[in-house]
């Protein structure tokens, strides 16, 4: 097989990557990119998925759309072997994992909300990492206008009103403008409701907002958002969140039913790979963008630490911050080296002098600042979206949301809930005589229980030497174990007759286990002549 | 108060009901539209959502938007008093029910998929009702190219590669037209897919396709679907679905990740009112579209049985046809019927000579009837369009459907799978010392279990005359009653401390149950004094 670059993860550093990868690279070196999802998000217009301004196919990009010449598996890493040079995905619904060789690995995994510090978070914030979360915070917030409109407890309805943001970073500011000028659109349509009973909460831990721009715009911003009726508490910090309330770090409590974060990244616990040692929560890499220690391994982007230059003179070493900027220089960067490498060069450090920076705050309002000018109001936001309609992937995307923000400014927004529906964890498989429901390497993904019909699990034992046979019926089930390990199928598991089969995934059984003490009981007293010796062994 | 008109049903019977209401009643009689949804769903329009030919909220429109005047509550009906005339309702997350009263009811709630009695049908089949089944098919096919694209299992492959649509009425035509077109137009970004492998297939129980159409249009429909690589298999029934085929009714199993259903419609539970005896699985109603035996209650629309006109000379009584054209003109003569009532005028019967039907075939094709007139090919398929963008309700909408349409002539399609998130049963929720998880009257939605804290449950004993109390600590649970009955709360449920609590949904606990014999043991089991008295009488 030919030399093959495998880069994971489909966000700004590894989409990019493998761009560059595919011009700087011989046509016969495989390029192929590995993402569970199928398309790039374009994350900086998230927000405006959220409050309705750009449509939601609008603000990402398939990937094999983006990247011609690059090879796309939309599959889940399950290992990585950095001495074999090899990785090992999950992909589709029958779950055999394939097994994929590389020459050089480009880890791009990004960041992910990790909200468990502080208690409650997980439980009831909201978050926009990704498409799902910005169709979450839409759905939720009509929702809430929807309901307020209606009830008769004013309590509720003041509840119902207040829109909660922590984090007064670019995301927070831009999350905040965007969604307030949508609701003070909506509300002609809520005849219960007055926009003097929406109250906007940003809550910022730092003295003032926008940290990474000037103390000046910081200041603007600010002001901005009160005219338009945003409550800005700076110097307060969150300390965590329930069904009804946030709670700041001087033990107030705001009624809210809304609270969105912006605090809080952490790594994707695929940079959690053994072999890699992180620091500050970063994969560490060299200035060339090297992971020490293991070969032909790269990394970029928001998960890595990018070291901007050796520390002079004492000073500490300054690193690159997690922005789509840094991460598009990086790749660039990233692929001129694995090229160098390829033809026995020399590498180059990566180095780069920022543009600027600019947050939009809805209502043709923005601010930031581009080559060390600072720039506000209707210039700033214009310059903004100039800016983004240049970096936006291929042509008719850029034409599509050039539209979105046209129609925006002369036609009413779309308040619809895109999807609604409560999907139900539990579900059915019914399965017909001869079906095998699990083969051997198979990797277990729920807990099994037959509802109807009868199947035949059969195991290899590796101590007797023969095949282990259980027959299930009505009520029995099977995966406990597995699913514990996330390990793969040792034997396979056939349909006797016609049978129906419920499932619960994984994640839920796991829970369901841990909470209910009856459930904890009953598991751990099953015999253990009802498993093979060579599974008995591994507990 | 003054008189109210409700209608429940925001779809094109309940909708256009309540616009024409509004628009023939004096303004101080208040018309009230109840949906769980907040907007109205242009159905023709969804297998082109799902085949990404128009943008998701295009196909819907706002309720509010699109009916100004008119009242809506987003909520869920719960029952209906016929004879003190007013409706319960849940809405928002706070489940306590309203009561709404009225003068005039209208029932326009429509049907839903009814897949219960094919085996398999409701685990393993695809349905297009509403947005979300839109989005699901979407994602689904786009995910099974994706797999189809990197799975080495030739067997695999092929079975991914089918897509079986049952039903050759203008909806299975419909899909079949749209969703062969859209992977026709994607297989050129997936390189190891050929157009040759891709195998759809078109199940239909009658002898020609579009039964609603004469003979020849339906054989220019199955000609055109041939032409385009479509299997058409007329006279032939299914009979039931595994997790990997279809059945066909002479035992023949088609093997296929796909399967989309257009049979098999029943009414919702909201049409199994105590107080109306459906016929033939529809509410009955007279000429006038009122509900016989009810005072002052209407229906219309899909879920109406309504007769065009009385048997004549021991002929059957012939009834409309579920369509929106019917359910559109259903409403005129329904909202004249209301205000006539009002005016103590004269009711009129309901009459429609019907303008012919259309149905697009995607690949700019269509057939169909106009006035008596055959039309197909490119002028069937224009003039399809240019009614459909005549009837979308509000200008917006039109110009957007209108330039959807457009782009999709000269752009590429989007193949982003819009949502790709799994949603969890298990949640968990965060309650602060004091906070009222539950308070008298709110409605039951799951099954509670504390994890960390403790909390108190306080229900009022109705023969000992005092508070039943108990507190919960971590492992106790409680719902696990009333969750069966859908009932309201006697108590309180209040957090002692900071706690954290698992909520397993209605249905996943219903279905674990069932299934699993330890837990339904355990629940059995549970000693009556667990519960008040006034509780365990309802036992």
């Amino acid at each position: 097989m030919s030399a093959r670059v495998v880069v994971v993860g489909g966000g700004f550093g590894g989409a990019f990557s493998a761009d560059y990868l595919r011009r700087a690279l011989p046509t016969d070196v495989k390029v192929e990119l590995i993402d569970e999802k199928n398309y790039f998000v374009f994350q900086p217009l998230l927000p405006e998925v959220a409050s309705g301004t750009i449509n939601a196919p609008d603000a990402v990009t398939p990937l094999r759309l983006m990247l011609p010449g690059v090879r796309i598996r939309m599959a889940e890493v399950f290992e990585i072997d950095f001495d074999a040079r090899h990785i090992r995905v999950v992909q589709g619904t029958k779950r055999v994992p394939q097994t994929i060789t590389y020459e050089h690995l480009v880890l791009a995994p990004g960041l992910e909300p990790s909200l468990d510090r502080m208690p409650g978070f997980s439980d009831h914030c909201l978050t926009m990492r990704n498409l799902a979360d910005a169709f979450r915070l839409r759905n939720h917030l009509i929702n809430c206008l929807e309901h307020a409109d209606i009830t008769p407890d004013p309590g509720l309805k003041s509840r119902l009103l207040t829109f909660v943001v922590a984090g007064g970073g670019f995301s927070g500011v831009e999350i905040m403008g965007e969604c307030v000028e949508m609701v003070r659109q909506a509300l002609r349509f809520y005849p219960n409701v007055s926009m003097e009973e929406f109250h906007p909460v940003l809550v910022q831990r730092d003295d003032r907002l926008l940290p990474e721009l000037s103390e000046k715009l910081g200041e603007y911003a600010r002001r901005q958002l009160e005219k338009r009726g945003v409550e800005v508490r700076l110097n307060t910090g969150v300390r965590a969140a329930t069904s009804t309330a946030l709670e700041l770090d001087d033990g107030t409590r705001v009624p809210a039913a809304t609270i969105v974060t912006t605090v809080g990244n952490g790594p994707r616990s695929l940079a959690r790979q053994p072999g890699i040692t992180l620091e500050r929560g970063r994969i560490p890499v060299d200035r060339c963008l090297r992971v020490p220690g293991l070969r032909n391994v790269w990394s970029l982007g928001d998960a890595a630490l990018v070291p901007l230059g050796p520390g002079i003179d004492g000073q500490p070493v300054q690193y690159a911050p997690p922005t789509a900027q840094y991460a598009m220089r990086e790749a660039r960067c990233l692929a001129g080296n694995v090229a160098a490498t390829f033809k026995g060069k020399e590498l180059k450090a990566f180095r780069h002098k920022p543009k600027g920076a600019l947050a939009s705050m809805g209502h043709y309002q923005g601010v930031g600042d581009v080559f060390g000018i600072r720039v506000s109001g209707l210039l700033a936001w214009m310059i903004w979206r100039f800016f983004y309609i240049g970096i936006l992937p291929g042509f008719t995307t850029r034409l599509r949301v050039a539209l979105d923000w046209l129609f925006d400014y002369f036609l009413p927004r779309n308040l619809v809930q895109l999807v609604t529906e409560q999907k139900s964890a539990t579900r059915f498989i019914r399965v017909a005589e001869g079906d095998v429901l699990f083969g051997p390497g198979q990797i277990v993904d729920g807990f099994y229980t037959v509802v109807e019909g009868s199947l035949e699990s059969r195991v290899a034992d590796e101590q007797i030497g023969e095949d282990f046979v259980r027959v299930l019926g009505p009520g029995d089930h099977w995966g406990e174990r597995a699913i514990n390990g996330a390990f793969e199928t040792h034997g396979t598991l056939i349909a006797l007759e016609d049978s129906r089969v419920m499932v619960v995934q994984r994640e839920d059984f796991a829970n369901l286990r841990a909470c209910l003490p009856v459930l904890d009981d009953y598991f751990k007293r099953i015999p253990q002549e009802s498993y093979p010796h060579g599974l008995r062994d591994k507990d």
